[in-house]
């Protein structure tokens, strides 16, 4: 384990699969950067509630963002909350239901957010429209007062985290090769389809770079 | 409201963009069978946990399941849990950064998970299989009881509900549509690629029509 790479912790440890865990923070942000959605846990009053919502990650740093009116974001301040960003690559058929599976990259971040203020929460901003859409935000109307302040922009430290994944075809028990029963993968892809422009562009206004060279990761 | 419909309740009450929420079983049902995984959030000794799984519905029950040793799963029993299944539809570029957003479809449900047992477990377990790739289950190898004792399946009523769902393109301030900025949609969908027989199928083993016709939803 090199200095970059996540301590074990008893959030973090994984007990099941071993062989599919990874506390590679290389590892960790190839997931993170290859999709910008997540989902996020929280806990209100003892009982844990779920939403996902964009997420972008910059440096060691993971951000995410929602109206400053969600009770899920004012909860989430000077609490634990989980966030996970996971891959669905395919479906893994085996000789038995038992050792059937899925292939995926997952990712889970524990911490505690803290709310971006000032330069730093609209810097923030613009990472997040630049980095799924490079240069986007230069070309967009600014964002008012009033927008910046209706946002809330949380962080935390991609520190407390476990990796796990699954590649590759089926391992099934030994005598089980022998069965005539097809086995294999159906891969399961996200992919990005046909940028559709809004009736109400200008017919002068052409499909920027970032529309049309858009790619998740 | 028809009597199908889902009870408002201060868990699932949508507060924000009240515009984009459904209480309608229907719908929620559609986007549930439309993808096999989910994502549960758990609470642990009162912190957030977060785990994708797949997922499958039978009726107005939700099922999972994972290693009996899972403390995920052993913290489940009596306890609240929040299970989303989410599907990521496209990228809205909008003319700023404040109405951007993404099209998606939402259902979290609410819940105590019980453990199913004996005939009720065997039959959600091929349940799964099937509903995933139609007639498969009785082409595989049996599972052994120490597979079904070492699976655990949960199940809980789709009854505390919430559906949040964005379609279509983005929707720019008036006097924003007069800006020479390009808007529109980046859609995103979730494919099944061509399936991967394994090296080790026996010559004689012709790729099934569960395999062939797969298709999510």
């Amino acid at each position: 384990m090199t200095s970059s790479d996540f301590s074990v912790t008893s959030k973090t440890r994984i007990i099941r699969a071993p062989e599919r865990a990874s506390y590679d923070r290389d590892n960790a942000y190839d997931i993170i950067d290859s999709t910008p959605m997540c989902h996020v846990s929280y806990v209100i009053e003892g009982e844990p509630y779920i939403t996902p919502t964009f997420q972008w990650r910059d440096g060691d740093n993971i951000y995410w963002h929602g109206s400053s009116a969600s009770r899920f974001l004012r909860s989430a301040v000077g609490a634990n909350v989980a966030l996970n960003v996971m891959l669905f690559d395919g479906v893994v058929l085996a000789r038995s239901a038992y050792h059937s599976s899925a292939n995926y990259r997952s990712v889970t971040i524990f911490g505690q957010p803290r709310i971006l203020e000032g330069d730093e929460k609209n810097r923030a901003l613009q990472d997040f429209v630049d980095k799924l859409t490079p240069g986007r935000w230069d070309s967009l109307r600014p964002m008012s007062d009033q927008e910046i302040k209706a946002t809330t922009v949380l962080t935390m430290p991609i520190e407390e985290v476990s990796v796990k994944s699954r590649t590759g075809g089926p391992i099934d028990d030994d005598e089980d090769y022998e069965l005539p029963i097809w086995a294999g993968i159906i891969p399961i892809a996200q992919t990005v389809g046909q940028a559709i422009p809004d009736d109400r562009n200008l017919p002068a206004v052409d499909m920027p770079d970032h529309v049309k060279e858009f790619e998740l990761g």
